[in-house]
């Protein structure tokens, strides 16, 4: 079955999912859109690709999975990256939705105004969002941190997709502004993902 | 085991995890929170139960389970409500993490700014960001009615997780000011989700 990793390579989003294929030792092949330019909302892409005009998508055949934590979860299943155990299982999938909605719209989004977009360029409605997004995100690093104090892994005791999920942006906080010497748990987390078996970097 | 769902009733995350456990013919206790007089902020709440400040949480005997999805995933797991092909599961997480990503933030958030907050009450900063979520929530309804049109449900050929989540907050996204009768294919799965055998009203 082909594999194609839709995607814009600089995206935490996108690096979950090559993170994800690297430890399950899946090649993917990968085609690059650059979202600056608007290559994610052509018509062509919309149509076949993702309605949403976002990246990651992954190819599976000739069917698409949008949405990085589903195509991580599609390429994981029934591998150790998912705990076998029912409440673990959700547990991890927890840490994962916590990921998309109190996380990743507050750290990646600022990074990729300030390190990509550029503080310059934003619409008046964006910086005036950054006060709000930066308290969130330190809000959200903080919760890590308390989790991760006489803990290893995010969900279970083992090293899953809630670890790769929350990596991803995490790893790359400092892009947007956030502290990250502040958080020693958290730190020594980021350490522990990067040492495991298997790491690629972003 | 005791199954308690920790919830503020009106909200649209709570509610599914309530239609889960109603199509499993789970019982469910349930503990209120209102969330307007910040219930869900104490030391307490943040300590034992979610130190996200948040509702839903499903109890598990003495173990929690935040996140909506996640919630609803516990309870249905290993039932007809997830997809036995893998294809079409990692769909239906693919519908429930977009649900939290670019359907909850703007039709959620414009109903609970709307009609539970009220206009007059809200801060200079929500005040401004309405007309970027309406706009948002319209374009998450279209994508919606796209994905319906020839089709009965949103992932596989099955009623599922996906319908759950989605139908939550947009068969009361009229609270939020947003028109379904532009919809009609959106506005007839509405009709089939509420007459499942099992369905029970918010």
């Amino acid at each position: 079955m082909k594999l194609v990793l839709h995607e814009y390579s600089p995206s935490g989003n996108c690096y979950k999912v090559r993170l994800t294929a690297a430890h399950l030792g899946v090649a993917l092949e990968r085609r690059e859109y650059d979202i600056l330019k608007g290559e994610t909302r052509t018509s062509e892409f919309l149509a076949h690709t993702n309605a949403n005009g976002r990246i990651p998508v992954l190819q599976v055949g000739d069917r698409f999975i949008p949405e990085s934590n589903a195509a991580c979860f599609w390429l994981a299943d029934g591998s150790r990256l998912i705990p076998k155990d029912r409440f673990e299982r959700a547990d991890m999938l927890r840490w994962m939705f916590w990921e998309q909605y109190s996380h990743e719209p507050n750290i990646a989004t600022l990074r990729f105004w300030l390190a990509f977009v550029g503080t310059d360029n934003l619409a008046d409605a964006q910086r005036a969002a950054i006060g709000v997004k930066r308290a969130a995100g330190e809000d959200a690093l903080a919760l890590m941190e308390d989790h991760l104090r006489g803990r290893d892994w995010f969900a279970g005791n083992a090293f899953s997709l809630a670890d790769i999920a929350l990596y991803a942006y995490t790893h790359v906080a400092g892009e947007g502004g956030f502290e990250l010497s502040a958080f020693p748990a958290l730190t020594a987390w980021l350490g522990r993902v990067a040492g495991e078996p298997g790491h690629v970097p972003m």
